[in-house]
């Protein structure tokens, strides 16, 4: 029996969403769920209480917009501290949360620290590419200023996904840049990709912006910053894009005919779009399973977020990083003073403690 | 008279698709096209000259794929040289290019030098925000390793632009970054969050990836890296929906139905989101009028390319700039002084020198 602990009080539509969600999932009898949150708020939401969802008290919880550091601070008890604290004392196999990604990403580094080798957290977003494939890009907004050999990091933890989660022994490797010919791009990518070259078997090399979603590589590597500004402006085109599309159909009463007829394509299409056929993008690095689902999740989100958090908790994720990543502790040592002599960037601060923001 | 001078030989469908478009931009008589090109494959495709359509022999042309400093070197006299050699002698007022970007962008370089008090050259992207109104987003693949206070210049330029070409005295002005609060980002972020702050009063704060079309705001400064990852993405997104709203829509008769009911509405969203509504992307910062189309050009987007071209070239954007960037080379000594008591990364090389790729 697997136990998911799931944030209650994070996300646009908490706690409403989250308890309907939490409800789907229930009905598969082999999936324990522990719901964190204010029981006394809880409860109402249930009138039926399912014995596989056991209600665990957080008096506390953190708002979408709550400074990560100070809400770690100010709610040691939040509903995202408790949900950790079950997967630390290893009471749950995985923590997920549809609230706040950074305070979600503090909380999970003091809870439950860093596995051993790995300089920095990435969030990975999946997708379904133009293939039909899964496709994982990360990092989408963890870690900024990475250092070139970061995205290496990266690479293995994509890759212990794949062979763990997805079953794919071996998934192609690419490096978002502005150019696909390997000296193109800023000096971080020239080096990230001369460091991939040598040290990632699975490198195909670059792929370009309109390269992420055609399935030309599996996983797609890249710094924080970037990854988040085309995950976010992505969205936001498709979201546009529908709503546009709903506009025009409007405008014209042969329009509205057509618009009614295609009713079940646009809905099939919007589906397959959504966030809500992949459910949360795991966190990896730390040294425990960690999802972080989409802010406007509705219940059938969360109840994708759920199924992914225990297909997840139950793999082998965790360890498969800390054996690929075992002794590179030294070996980050040695390339730390290869690329100075490449670059001379100053060192980013080391890992960021929980209390640096 | 303005005349404008076309690469008849840039671009996926050149020569045909430029020359079709230069037939129909040349329907305007008071527009003068200098069409330059190997006039022994273009005649032909001419039986019928309009008198304002004037060719200009070039004997070689830049492939797409080709290295930009190579081809200046191995094709001195290509219809990339030879066009920006007419804006230079004023034989022209703007060049506009559907081929290779790296290509224009250095032999403008070359030929037209940058405008004074301009660290960088930035391309610039024009789209119709959900607004409905214009945006400008830059730098989109010109400069990458900027430094922050390149991103004031870019305000600069960008502002030039919305005040001689768009008449709009106050555009607002944000940074693209990945929280919308001053601190958030990464320290190029911060840094230029700072620089913009207390330098540009026309600046709104930050806006992250989903606010770039939303039209809140006008202008949108960014490290290249980033604005090219941003646009690629975004455009293949689009595509991307377009083509597989396609199939599902053919994949039922009744969606076919459907479908055949609101051709007319897919088209006029198509056309909505097209290039063709904008025509081109101004390069911002040599000392002339540059425009880039997309190398996917057809006819019709060249029409609206040349339009776009004459209304700049027309401006007097080139002499705001240099106005409103006049004894900032002074200024950047300063400021360089300033920034690296916060920041001690190496200065980049100086502006590119034709010869560097």
């Amino acid at each position: 029996m697997t136990t998911v602990a799931l944030d209650a009080m994070g996300g646009d539509n908490a706690p409403n969403a989250i308890v309907q969600g939490a409800l789907m999932a229930a009905r598969d009898a082999t999936l324990e769920i522990a719901l964190i949150g204010r029981v006394g708020e809880l409860r109402p939401l249930l009138p039926r209480m399912p014995s596989n969802i056991h209600l665990v008290d957080a008096p506390d919880a953190v708002g979408m917009a709550e400074s990560p550091t100070a809400s770690m601070r100010q709610k040691p008890r939040s509903s995202i501290m408790v949900g950790l604290e079950l997967v630390r004392e290893r009471e749950a196999s995985a923590f997920i949360s549809f609230g706040n990604t950074g305070a979600v990403m503090a909380a999970s580094i003091r809870q439950l620290g860093r596995i051993s080798g790995v300089s920095r957290p990435a969030i990975g977003a999946l997708f379904r590419n133009a293939r039909g494939s899964i496709s994982l890009m990360l990092d989408v907004g963890a870690s900024v200023d990475c250092r070139p050999n970061f995205l290496v990091e990266f690479a293995t933890m994509g890759k212990a996904y794949f062979e763990c989660v997805l079953h794919h022994r071996n998934p192609g490797i690419a490096l978002l840049n502005i150019g696909e010919e390997p000296n193109k791009g800023d000096r971080f990518s020239k080096e990230a990709h001369a460091l991939l070259q040598r040290d990632e078997p699975n490198f195909v090399g670059n792929v370009e912006g309109n390269g992420i979603f055609t399935g030309a590589a599996d996983i797609i590597v890249c710094d924080g910053f970037v990854g988040n500004a085309v995950l976010k402006s992505s969205e936001a085109v498709a979201a546009l894009l529908s709503e546009r599309l709903g506009s025009v159909v409007r405008s014209k009463p042969h329009y509205v005919l057509g618009g009614l007829l295609l009713k079940g394509a646009f809905e099939e299409l919007k589906r397959e779009m959504d966030h809500r056929s992949v459910g949360g993008a795991p966190l990896f690095g730390v040294d425990g399973t960690v999802l972080i689902g989409h802010g406007g999740a509705d219940a059938e989100s969360v109840n994708s977020g759920l199924q992914l958090a225990r297909r997840v908790g139950d793999s082998e994720l965790v360890e498969t990083i800390r054996a690929a990543l075992a002794g590179s502790a030294s070996a980050q040592r040695v390339e730390r003073r290869v690329e100075s002599s490449l670059d001379d960037t100053p060192s980013p601060a080391p890992f960021p403690s929980a209390r640096s923001d």
